[in-house]
């Protein structure tokens, strides 16, 4: 993982319905969770999905590799920390950690996302916007 | 409910994450097994959500009353039996049954749909694509 | 209605995968937010899912009837109130409304809860733990 | 991926809820559909979910990886494709492929699940059911 600041967490709660036969959190709902951090990350520094489709964008989902290490379960409360990984490619791409109210880590994940056209076309050169949200919030730091 | 011939049926199969930490399917799963009983009326009886939509409408849910009677499990099949309610009004009426492998009732259920234009107006007269369909599948059958 | 004071209230947020493709909150998703609500009723009232199984009970929902009213979308957040209505039957009901931000109401419904033993038999009779419950949080207010 | 015959098919129909704003199945429903070929993979060799509870383990997801090619839409049908993927380790493995009305390849994944005791503890060495399976089930091929 790149050495930045470009982290932000968000605070999710289990609900009813997302705990299985077993008593856990079914694994498939842990995808919304990081989801509500990568809006969470949008909305800190300026990288929102509406904003993103604004600039002529869609940032659709190209991988996601999640390492499961403790369950949650029904009302337990958890932290999403979502941190940006840097990168030379046309792609966005970030790791996460959950973590429960003992702050044991629940789950490490990294998403990889690409930009599409409105046409649905792959961008292999970063967008405009993109390189220029790149320096602003990068660069910053050094 | 009017004694007509306009009913369709559908099998749905219980998915795991479908049942809760009780062993047995969450209630708003449901929903979905109602809306697969629509698509299967919409197919029969060529009454589809995209051919609605082409029409100029889309026809969203106003209301919706459920009956619970009986539990699903993880793996059940069950078969959701639809019925078109005739009304006057400016409305898509839909009774279900949901029977269980033995033939017993999970569920019974009745949705209530208007019609929007595409502008997102209520249509207070039924619009003429739906009276059309209307003498189409109620009068043969009399 | 019942004019009591047994009201909570709770907010919810509308994740990305709540809606559908016609960009408004899936019909279904809003039994999550009715669940989060008795969530929160139950906490201030002292009448949680686990509170009562520890009493030896599960309470499932045995009718839902909810009214459609306006969309939501995409990040909006909305107030779902809960209010409790009381029977003399050995019954749970509550009623609902969810307010848009600007105050609107989204959606109202109504569910009806039973009680069940933990062998699963239906109770006819108000268990004892349930009507402790009504006592002390009925009577206090008049 | 080992070269071996222990491979399973399912078909998925896409639902209207698991289509996102953008009119495509959010990626998260993905998992579903895995699931479902995992459902398949054991019926078909005799390595369900309750038969592995009934030897006295449960199988939690520790990895999952998915790299998303193409979208899916409402009402499409989709072939998921499950191969085990055979390890000296106490593990079980899973390649999935699954693949569009063309025939082309929509998403690829791969999961990694352990074995635990009833009261949770991780198996370091294959349980004896599961050496028995392999047994079984690889050795037959050859």
């Amino acid at each position: 993982m790149t050495d930045n600041e470009l982290v932000a967490e968000t605070t999710i709660r289990v609900r009813f319905d997302e705990v299985d036969a077993l008593g856990i959190v079914w694994h498939g709902h842990y995808l919304k969770y990081l989801e509500d951090a990568r809006e969470a990350f949008g909305k800190k520094f300026n990288l929102t999905y509406m904003g993103v489709y604004g600039n002529g964008f869609s940032i659709p989902l190209v991988n996601i590799n999640i390492d499961y290490k403790l369950p949650l379960k029904y009302e337990d409360t958890a932290k999403v920390v979502i941190q940006y990984i840097d990168s030379d490619a046309a792609k966005l791409m970030f790791h996460y950690t959950i973590l429960n109210e003992s702050g044991e880590v629940v789950l490490t994940a990294k998403t990889t996302q690409v930009f599409l056209s409105k046409s649905g076309e792959l961008q292999l050169l970063m967008p405009d916007f993109f390189k220029h949200w790149k320096l602003q919030n990068l660069c910053k730091k050094q």
